[in-house]
C-alpha cells in the first residue's frame, strides 16, 4: 500500500507514458494554396483530429511537435506549435524538425495541388466567362518523411469519399508507411469538421475498426494503439 | 426636465432609431466554391466588418438579414440569419429575401470564378505534374441586387491590393451603386482579417475618408453616415 501511496499519479493510469521519452510530430488542419494576395485554394478540413492526437501523445508523455495550418482551434498546452499555411511551408516545417523524431503522424490535408503561379496583386475580374487556373502538383510531405533514413514510425491518414479500403492499403505501399488510418469523409456525422469519427487502422498484416466515437477519445486509442507498436527507442545521437 | 426623463432610454441618443422601420440586407464573408466534395477555392475575408455592420445596422432600429459565406463569428443577436456557403447560393439567398428591402450592403467578398464542374468524389491526384482548374464566372450578386425595381439603396465594398479609388469609382458606376467603400486590403493592420479598418466611402459627387479605427466603431459611423443618405420611406406593398 505505501508503495502504491508514493507512486506518482500518472502510474496509477497505464497508459500515461507510453510515450514518454519519445518525440513525436504531427501535422493537422488543411493547407492554403494563394492564387493572389486574397485568394486561395483550401479543403474543409478542421484540425480537429490532428489536434486531438497531439492532446492524447502528450497526455501519453510525448514531447509534441505540432505542424499545422490555418485552423480555428486552440493550440493544446504544452505542444510545440509550428504554425504554416501552405504545403511547401509544412513540408520545410516537418524536415527541419524531424531530427531524433520517433512518430510523425500526418493528419493534415495537405492540397495536392497549387497555383503555378501566386500573383503579387489581386487578380481582376476580366469579361472573360471562362478562366483556366494552372496548377502543379505540391511535395508529398508524408512520402518525404517516410523516406528520411533513419525514419519515424510514420503513420498516414487516407480521407476518401469512396473505395476507402483499397486506396488506403494502396497508399500504404506506394508511400512507404507504416500505419493508415482511413477514414470516410462522405459519411454523415463522421470526417472533416464533425466532433466524432469513426476509423479503420491499417497496418501491412492488420485491419483494425474503430466504431464512431469523439475524436478526443478515439485520439487516445490511437495513441496508444500506435505506441505499442513503435519499435523500442534507439540511442539518440 | 419631466420632458427628458420619460423619454425612452434610446431617444437619448441621437442615432438609436436612424433605421428603425427599415429592412436591411447585409452580405458578409467569402464565399466559397466547391471543387469536389472536400476542396474548395475561396479568401481571407473574416466576414468582421460585414457582422459589424449587421450589429450597428441592429442597434440603429433596423430588421436586418444577414447573408453570410461561412465565418467563426457570432451571429448578432436578432438578426435574420441566411448562411450560405457559395456565390450561387448567396445571390438565391439575397433575391429571395430582397423585397420591401431599403438597404442592402455588399460586404462580402464574393468568389468571382467558381470551378465549371464540381466533382460528385473526391478528386484523386494523378500522375499528372500539372493541372488545368476551369473556372466560369459568377454571378454579379450587388449589379443584380441594384437592377431590380424597386431596388434598395446599394451600397458596394472595393477591396484592392492597387489604385483602389479609381477602380472604386469604376465599380460603383459600373454596377449602378449608389455608395461605395474603399478598402485597401494590402496594407498591414487593416482589412482582411483585422479587428480595424479605415476606408474611403465613395459616391457619385463626394469622397469621405474614415481614418484607421476598430471595425465596430467604424461600422456604427457607416451605418449613421449611410442612414442620412437614404430615401425616405416609401409605402410598402
Amino acid at each position: 500500500a505505501l508503495v502504491a501511496a508514493i507512486r506518482p499519479p500518472e502510474q496509477n493510469c497505464a497508459t500515461a507514458s507510453s510515450l514518454r521519452g519519445r518525440k513525436v510530430m504531427i501535422t493537422a488542419g488543411p493547407t492554403r494554396e494563394a492564387l493572389d494576395p486574397v485568394r486561395y485554394i483550401s479543403n474543409h478540413s478542421s484540425g480537429k483530429m490532428g489536434y486531438a492526437l497531439a492532446q492524447a501523445a502528450l497526455e501519453a508523455g510525448a514531447e509534441v511537435h505540432l505542424v499545422s495550418g490555418p485552423v480555428h482551434l486552440q493550440t493544446p498546452a504544452g505542444v510545440v506549435y509550428h504554425p504554416v499555411e501552405s504545403a511547401e511551408e509544412m513540408l520545410a516545417a516537418c524536415l527541419a524538425q524531424l531530427k531524433a523524431c520517433d512518430l510523425f503522424i500526418g493528419a493534415a490535408a495537405v492540397a495536392d495541388y497549387r497555383p503555378v503561379a501566386v500573383a503579387e496583386q489581386k487578380l481582376k475580374k476580366g469579361a472573360e466567362e471562362l478562366m483556366e487556373l494552372r496548377l502543379t502538383k505540391n511535395p508529398d510531405i508524408i512520402a518525404q518523411v517516410a523516406a528520411q533514413t533513419p525514419k519515424p514510425f510514420t503513420v498516414g491518414f487516407a480521407a476518401e469519399t469512396q473505395n476507402l479500403l483499397a486506396y488506403a492499403r494502396s497508399k500504404l505501399a506506394r508511400k512507404g508507411l507504416d500505419m493508415i488510418i482511413a477514414n470516410d469523409v462522405s459519411a454523415p456525422g463522421i470526417g472533416f469538421n464533425s466532433d466524432e469519427n469513426a476509423v479503420t487502422l491499417i497496418t501491412a498484416d492488420s485491419e483494425t475498426h474503430f466504431a464512431t466515437q469523439s475524436k478526443s477519445i478515439l485520439a487516445k486509442t490511437l495513441i496508444e494503439y500506435i505506441a505499442a507498436q513503435l519499435p523500442s527507442p534507439s540511442i539518440k545521437s
